[in-house]
């Protein structure tokens, strides 16, 4: 439930166009819906602009299609991450509308065109390995309603590819970079732009890498200001925080 | 350098107020300023919209003065973190209005009033041991003329004190969280606020705290949307980013 | 064996309603029962007040069944943890009235009513992934005969999903909490009850959680008096620390 | 404000032995008290039956003494813990009743007795050197009203000493079990009681303990039931969930 | 080629009894055999008293047989460390005596019999999930003609099942102890006996254990005096140590 | 594009041979070639003297032939490293001459002669199961035209075997010395050569071998001077650098 | 109390020569003797052959003066190991007849000759820097009765010094090998000799040292058979195990 | 003692200038000279062509000095790492002409002119923190007769001030590239030149840094071909690999 939806809601009351019981029906999941698994929040978008997203990963695929056929009753974009094409064909048995991403592992449902900032998003991605990670990212941002510009391939190994590309990179009003290995990029790009950038690191490489610690490492102790990091292969957690900064 | 002092440098030789000899020994450090010791980038400010800030940890106190020295030429505000009581001393030789912070570990020399955002910074700090943290974000939102409102010591083992102070930081335009131990403090502001959260880990702790990485690592892997992270005790790059997202 | 048996049986004897070597025969495996790969504490109800319980990671079908086997003979009830589908197939081939939980992955044999305390244990789960540890917990409360009050995916991003069950939480005599990822509510819950509350860290999350460390170092370190932590995904732990507490 | 307090209060006010307008006045700070560094949780007694505590370690002899001093307005007994000598002598400035103990580094005002319960509380230490650790347990639960019978030095190396004192840690209503190097006691304990441990790791030892943390995983991953575990160091965490148990 | 064939050899060179070409070809390979993925330490038994081992883990099996049809040429025992089925198979076309142990993962083939010294070693396990280790390290002792007294299952959460025990593990030479999870068994066992202490922590566990680091840890900062450790499920490696001590 | 191609390009145009505009045509991908997923560095002969090399972990089959289908129109040798076979038949359906080398789990293709130097690098490796990494590094450099010369399986636990092959080792310009375990070979070769050595740690091991842990920070820590470390299983690093030296 | 002195003990009291009240004062303390802050172990000698030795670290010089007067009337000889010079000026006090090393930091007390065995023990130290805890290790050897023989100085980089004195390393019953930074030399000695090898690591080193960690794990790694580690810098432990070893 | 000097000796001894007993004695240390503390390694020279150098840290000044005493008896230049102005001191009383560089903590005794070769060596550094290890390394390269060219404080943040200096550093026959933080300045380098880069992450820092850890991690995991790493700090190390490199 968003605040449009509830301000509707109250002058319907006030006018007397609708009623008491029925609006108290209607407020009657504000809080939160119970599942015997889940308590979905369903007063995230009131309180923070954002409906609850739902994190796929060690859910069962029916818990999954359970949440989605309830959220389905609201009007927020749905948006589901860490999921496979097992539980996207789970899904599409409770909604047809339903797309799969099998690079950014998502399924999305659109209910409603979100208003879209006239200013847009860069990302920036070291290899093609990390693709995975970032094409998450573009997926979230997008389903609220980003524009989403891709520079790919980029790493600090060959450096003039990405000065090919700073002017797109420099118009953004907030930067996505994703690296895995050593995760040099953010902190070159860092040193570029006067726009905040959203660091990444995957868990790309091998060896001393750790399943992504390096990237992280480094990305923390980046000595460019403006920078800030999310988790290791949290696509989502970037372009959830990208779309807040473009639309303030 | 920043634009505006471009700007009218060129306009003055387009006009014929300054000749162009001149105007090329004003340009001559455009790039960067050598030192022995230091390779000062005088081009940040046009770059990235921030002079260069100086990092004071693992310099001596004559490095720093005569970094100083040298940023005393140009118009920007000065910063130096990370610098102790001695430092300041040697600081005071060669610039008297600078100023020291004895919590936050600073140095500034305020040249020129910063233009003021009508936004503010919240910066939630969860116990007392935290304020020297707290305090080096503050005093680097508030020299790139940000306004910053604190809010001290509500940490999630006590969470009413936290929600006294809800209103203040739902109004801000971007938080600041800093906090030690288990690093929870985030998590449940970034579940109860619209706006990007920048959180803080500190060393503070002990035994498992791992100086700092116990807060650290739940903070990278909150599950409250909308939140990123900065290095262990990186007071500055919250303030830093903080103000580039106040500002945008 | 427990208290209550050997009293009959030392009882039976000094009434003469026993001869000696009868008895002497019963007292056989009073210590200890050794198979050729297990050395069966029988001792332990005794000792603890609790029988011995299976972990059954690592250890073959057979062997559990074996050790089960035995275990029918005395008169306890049995639980066996970390069991998967095919360990249970294999104890049905031994005691038909074995009990298999698939969310809990746990094997359970009712041989005789426990006495239930009046009081209940509260268990508390920050998300859906974290069930399957969370069952595991109340398996063995409920099996020590325990009654389990269970609040479902409350973690501390939408933190008011917690508030609106906190007269169950309160009402109990000792509380589990279970959260993966960052693992921050049971810092959360910990101030605000007056009861002892034992965190349980899972492994759910990814990335920088590293396999539930994140989890368990934010548990440790958590400022909330009135907490202590077991070992990751110990549901198995919790439960049986909380029947202790709740029957004291 | 414990719950006594307040109850008396509002009788006053029903009774009329009490103006609104004064209760208001005394009421004033019954969620919680605001410093420039500090925000104290004055609600927390009537919340979770236990007033706050200071937990010294960063905090300066002036803050902790400012603390003190407010918190001599109430009517609970005060306890600073992780303190040096030199903040005791500040301290005292503020209250001569004041008492330092330089074993465990706790500060300690009795302001009422605490009704004690019958049972006690055991303190087992495996070394020497954990008593530091030790000794802040015991303070903290003694504060507190309970007995507290120590136990020292009967380490898992010469492990008949643990017999010779199991009467009395078997007659305890819950155990502490302090051990640094590789933190086996627990362990042992907790196989040979029916009561819930509460096990401390110290950071004790050298090389391989890396401060604390070879007995932290060590009591962590435990094979005996009924045990859990504290930060290393955290004497005070025990010793106050310890008291929270003892007098359920 | 072990010490008592060279002596012959050379005896039969010095008779007469062998010419010296004959004599040379025999010796060609008396420091190492060359293989194309391999150079096998034919030395070794002279220089060591022990001839080869073959560790199974990363090479093929075409590499395990031909190295072993290589080493049928010579007179001494052969032992095979972590092999599967798959490489026994293998092995068994070019050697049908080769015995395989599929709870210890070995493959040995005896080709004479072992002086037998008249101590025996003790054997002693924690659980029974760490068998395998336990009877690689009783195969690898065996091979080389030592006695293994084993005592299964008698890990510290119920100690008196160590101390039913006690008597055979005292009247050994030298004791291997063999435990996952916290690793506390050798260091009560070391305190118990006056013989050498081999500690080998294994993976057995879950959660914090990180794959028996805790086990490590723990053996490695043991306050028992006497005890020393090997890799953790190195069975192999205590077993051969073992019987080094026990031949002295 | 190299060095030479382009010289003869630019001479061309001088001659007037090529017209500007075939000319711009063929320098269009000069800098670097964009596919959807990548962004191939066409420029790194020019500017490192080498083609860009095809990391194959974490691309589908797809992308790689792909990439290899354009630097077929290209004059530079291809190697693609970290490939499966099912990745080759893929390759195979663009480039029927690719070869594959599955030990190291190369794909390469031949199209021109390197020039190759008089002097060889030498490979040293430790024990059998670091073939696969040492053969990448073999396959790499070979492709960039050196000779080099295998030493295999002379690890420290039979030295002599070492100092058997010692001639050949010290006769290379450049040593790559492949051990996993405790990785100790590189320190006791760099003691022995006056030449340059490449420590290449693998993930060969278990237990505290921690995936190549061991090995990795034994080789940094090593007190042989003149030695340097690539990471962990990083064969193909080292074989580059060992040409780059080479070719000095 | 040593096994000897009870013998005679028991011989007084049958031949009469004692009577039974002056042998059970005698007996008084035979399991341990109690002091405020430690239990010593007064039964060890006994049971496992040797006396305690009193470890100095984390303990008051106050505390270790008062153990040693304690031990001073038995017959045991005495060692306290990691005790600064304070300490050992706080022993004289008591003890005159002390001995202070301070390259071991070690303080001893001979109060009777042991029996010597004829074989001896190797010491062999990889560089000058790991002397102290080489040296706490002969001391410790030393004091049990034992001849060690050093080798200083011969780490990996220059392989021939250990050649030199291979003679006397092999002739040794045992083999104590002491190294920091990689730790390599326990594996090539390991491979030499046909005796058990006690590796130490030190935490001598540097960066990627961590403390000593490389070269445990290096040690812990190691290919070489017949050997094992103690805990870093742990000296005595590996002193002590020696000698249990050389006197069976 | 180097090859020249022993040519000359054999040729004396050839021509009769020397006769066979004085050249025994001039011999007599050709592989060792032994002290009390120290084996110094004389043949270092002959084998590896460089010889040995003294790492101080660890060592007394009185070992220092008395290496350096017997070093001076040579011919080689001599080098001693990692000592303070206390050692230095002490070294001045056996050698006047030692020079101590207070920046990289050197000493240095120069005894002959080592022949220059005609390429130089590029020393870049990130930043000013990082000079200590980058003067170990200068000092390091030049007493081996290296022309080194210093590039200081260009890091990643400010990109431009590496291009501007690319010349000189392309011009070198081997790069060291000096590192602290996130260490991602090698990564831009190696993909910039086509000669050999060593990096050498640094301990500065701060927070996730972890001593370092965050560079050396980057470094080793660093996609750019052609670089390899040194230890953390290990200033001498790349210095001398550089060397060797350099004289190739």
């Amino acid at each position: 439930m968003n605040r449009k939806y509830l301000r509707n809601l109250l002058e319907d009351v006030r006018n007397g166009t609708a009623d008491v019981d029925e609006a108290l029906e209607k407020l009657k999941d504000l809080g939160s819906k119970e599942f015997e698994f889940a308590t979905v929040d369903t007063h995230r978008e009131l309180r923070t602009g954002y409906p609850e997203v739902i994190f796929g990963q060690g859910k069962t695929p029916e818990q999954i299609a359970g949440i989605i056929r309830f959220m389905l009753t609201g009007e927020s974009n749905i948006l589901a991450t860490r999921v496979t094409k097992d539980v996207y064909d789970k899904i599409r048995e409770v909604c047809q509308e339903a797309v799969y991403n099998p690079v950014a592992r998502t399924v999305t449902v659109m209910k409603k065109e979100q208003e879209r900032p006239s200013t847009h998003i860069a990302l920036v991605t070291a290899g093609t390995s990390d693709l995975p990670v970032a094409e998450e990212a573009a997926v979230t941002a997008e389903i609220f309603g980003n524009r989403v510009e891709r520079v790919v391939d980029v790493g600090v190994a060959g450096i003039h590819r990405l000065y090919d590309k700073l002017a797109v990179i420099r118009q953004a009003r907030v930067c996505i970079v994703v690296a895995g290995m050593e995760g040099a990029l953010p902190s070159v790009v860092g040193g570029l732009v006067d726009k905040p950038v959203i660091a990444v690191p995957t868990s790309i490489g091998y060896g001393a890498n750790f399943g992504g610690l390096s990237a992280l490492l480094g990305m923390l102790t980046s000595c460019a200001s403006g920078t800030c990091v999310v988790n290791i292969d949290n696509g989502f957690g970037a372009g959830f925080l990208a779309s807040m900064i473009n639309k303030l």
